[in-house]
């Protein structure tokens, strides 16, 4: 619950990219009005809401999700506060909020799919570092009624087509000729496409990537697979040098929370974000040695404790808001 | 693209209802993350995004999208003029925006699905009158140009799961418990739960239902089916007396656009709406005869024409909406 008013200027919502494909034959809508053919579909668009504040500071952000999530988790919290687009926009930010394509709102996808109904929340309460579950982490700053944790599991919403990382950065490149220039906020799976787009869009100011699920490196410099107990291997992705070269012309800043093992743990889903740091850290290393400016931080050396995946929803999201739009300060960008 | 700003005091996000089903054996987040064993799943829940203005009349509005649409649909138009919600919270009205369970942000399902991708869209085109696929209607209230036919059509997004008009009326009922008392405002189908949800629920105020699918009726005052060229029938479906009783202790009003034939029309698709004006005329008619108080308004016997079934993105949605709110100050809901 917002504890004071925020005056906007405007708002709406818009569909970004996509395609259209075509059955053959004519449409005829008299006696073929539900027949297949000639008939269009419009699909693999994102789908983009967006709230500009009055007299704000002309700055965007365009955020985007992550796995099994839509763009409700920048809205507000499992516990009803306001979410990160509530706190930027009052800090003067435009805030552009996304459905990828083939997620939530923007569900209409080119490729069919089929959803199972198979019970796994448990393994994301793992896997986001909330705890062991039925048992929270001991400084995990997550609200720990039933309620809140009843809602945040509903926040996830399924695939409606394939993940495609390359039918998402041609959306997100399509919603950002519509924003105009805007720093990227991802999380999570949403930062694999996410450097995809920094690449692709010159209207991408800067990236803030809330613990990505990997990174690009130049083809010839993608470190070895950093071995891990986790099932899915820790390794960057290769791309062209003339693309990686786009990354060190924008400021980027990678935040990881806490409770991520220094040493190889006995938790599968937790030793896979010590070797995701650990990729973090060689990524800006390359990004740097390419004359770039990224830098990584781990919000418990930074003085930000017990943050779990969702940082964005945490009891302190406020301060972690605070600590971004700082950085984004030293960059010129408020 | 509001033309003055919208001063908000509150937003946030939240879900509502649904239930939870728990897998057979012991979760076990070490050894078996991704197993299935004890694992949980909560589906079948609204998702709710709400804005109250600052300085409004007290008011709140709930929001239910129809077939294959979200709450996007309310948020703006094809053509990004103020959609419903910015129109009625600039009237002072608190807006609750529902995504429906198993439908965009609320997709998470109790139940598996299979989505094909079978072209469709010009289905829609003429279902919902714009015209005969190319050509609009003349006199149609419809933003003509390439762009917004294309964003108009990228509004469609599908079931995650099966229809089921008694999860989404549950789901509503919890969503209404969240909001406190509200008019509910449906469209097309989601008029079908509409009627079910102001039957559950006390905190429906009055009902505004745009072009329903169809309407309750006592068992017993059924109509006969009302005979058009539609592959569907247009049918009431009956209700136990003292559920319909409900339905007579609050106002609704009923909205119809224009281009609905007064007499049988070749275009199936167009005869059924025929066939469901008269059926909405037949509800009316009974509601009011067990002492309820349901008016019919069909637009252009008001002096509003042109309008298609999605009445609240035309060009003249304005004045929908001004309509709308001088029904609802003769009810006493300002």
């Amino acid at each position: 619950m917002a504890d004071v008013s925020l005056n906007i200027a405007k708002q709406g919502v818009f569909s970004a990219g996509g395609t259209t494909q075509q059955a053959p034959g004519t449409f005829d809508p008299v006696d073929g009005q539900m027949a297949p053919e000639g008939q269009i579909r419009h699909s693999d668009h994102a789908n983009v809401f967006y709230q500009i504040p009055v007299d704000g500071n002309g700055r965007s952000l365009l955020f985007l999700h992550g796995y099994g999530q839509s763009r409700t988790g920048w809205m507000g919290t499992p516990d009803g506060r306001p979410g990160f687009s509530d706190l930027f926009l009052r800090k003067g930010y435009g805030v552009y909020l996304v459905d990828q394509p083939r997620r939530a709102s923007a569900g209409q996808s080119s490729v069919p799919v089929t959803i199972s109904a198979t019970p796994d929340d448990l393994n994301w309460f793992t896997q986001f570092r909330m705890g062991l579950w039925p048992e929270f982490t001991d400084n995990v700053q997550f609200p720990r009624d039933e309620k809140s944790v009843d809602q945040f599991f509903r926040q996830m919403t399924p695939d409606t087509g394939e993940f495609d990382v390359e039918v998402i950065t041609s959306a997100l490149v399509a919603a950002l000729a519509e924003s105009g220039p805007a720093s990227l906020v991802t999380h999570s799976q949403g930062g694999i496409p996410g450097w995809f787009t920094a690449i692709a869009s010159e209207n991408v100011e800067s990236v803030i990537a809330i613990e990505p699920g990997t990174f690009v490196f130049p083809e010839g410099e993608v470190p070895d697979v950093i071995p891990t107990k986790y099932a899915i291997p820790v390794q960057g992705i290769g791309v062209p040098l003339a693309h990686f070269d786009k990354l060190t012309r924008k400021p980027i800043a990678i935040y990881f929370g806490d409770n991520i093992p220094s040493e190889p743990s006995k938790v599968p889903a937790w030793d896979f974000w010590r070797g995701t740091l650990e990729l973090a850290h060689r990524f800006a290393a390359v990004v740097n040695a390419h004359g770039g400016d990224a830098k990584v931080f781990h919000l418990p050396e930074e003085g930000v404790n017990g943050n779990d995946h969702f940082m964005f929803q945490d009891l302190n999201n406020g301060d972690v808001v605070d600590h971004m739009a700082s950085w984004m300060a030293t960059k010129g960008l408020t």
